[in-house]
């Protein structure tokens, strides 16, 4: 918890998805990390919807607006919170199993997807279903960003 | 299309997913590369969820067994389409932009959104939704890729 540095470039000129803080644990970090960083983008990605749905409308009012921010807080958390235990998870896999490849995403997606439908839902065969398909994402995730 | 190399680690002993075919242009390649890969991925994803439904319901069918073929061959082939798609574009994005970044990660996911939306919908407000989602998710995944 030494040094806490926090920055993030502005929207509107150039985005620069950039936000670090350092709480002195490499897996603590990169959880923090991970919540920061994807929830940024969920929280933008709601603005941008909010903002299309405002434009097809024509109209803004003080009710939207409570709503885009109650919607805005809901998904970055949600999204972030998704992240950071992904995150969490694979950089687990990697300290138990000594390897980094591509069976970590896997193994962290599957345990993710389990536990997000396990805090869900309590539908046995969902939790299964949902970590596989959890771990399935994770994977082709890695693959698409490796291949170019 | 001078050289066509196909090599597929098998699935059970330690799976090595490398497909490579060369079609001897980089942007097709990329995209085929993509599919395959993503297919792939797919494909043992339906795998092990139906050999889950298999092992708890306790019976094999043949029925049961063609309906796990098909679905594997839907299932890959979209999930497939849908990463070389979007591949294609993020290559796109460089030839045209010049730079590598999450930009160009957010603009491939949302012209990937958006056509892969188009193609199954024609409500304009649920494309312009599902591009923005394409552009946060593809965003997200990279970031979480990038992060370790």
């Amino acid at each position: 918890m030494a040094k806490t540095s926090l920055s993030t470039g502005s929207f509107l000129s150039s985005p620069k998805l950039d936000v670090v803080i350092d709480t002195g644990n490499p897996f603590l970090n990169l959880t923090v990390d991970g919540f920061l960083k994807i929830g940024s983008v969920a929280v933008a990605k709601v603005a941008v919807e909010e903002t299309y749905h405002c434009l097809s409308k024509g109209s803004i009012s003080q009710k939207n607006f409570e709503h885009t921010l109650k919607k805005m807080c809901k998904e970055g958390v949600y999204w972030g919170s998704v992240a950071g235990l992904y995150v969490g998870m694979e950089y687990g896999m990697e300290r138990i199993r000594g390897t980094r490849d591509w069976k970590n995403a896997m193994l962290g997606g599957a345990l993710t997807g389990a536990l997000v439908s396990a805090a869900s839902s309590s539908n046995r065969d969902k939790i299964v279903t949902d970590a596989i398909a959890g771990g399935a994402i994770a994977t082709g995730a890695l693959f698409l960003n490796y291949l170019t």
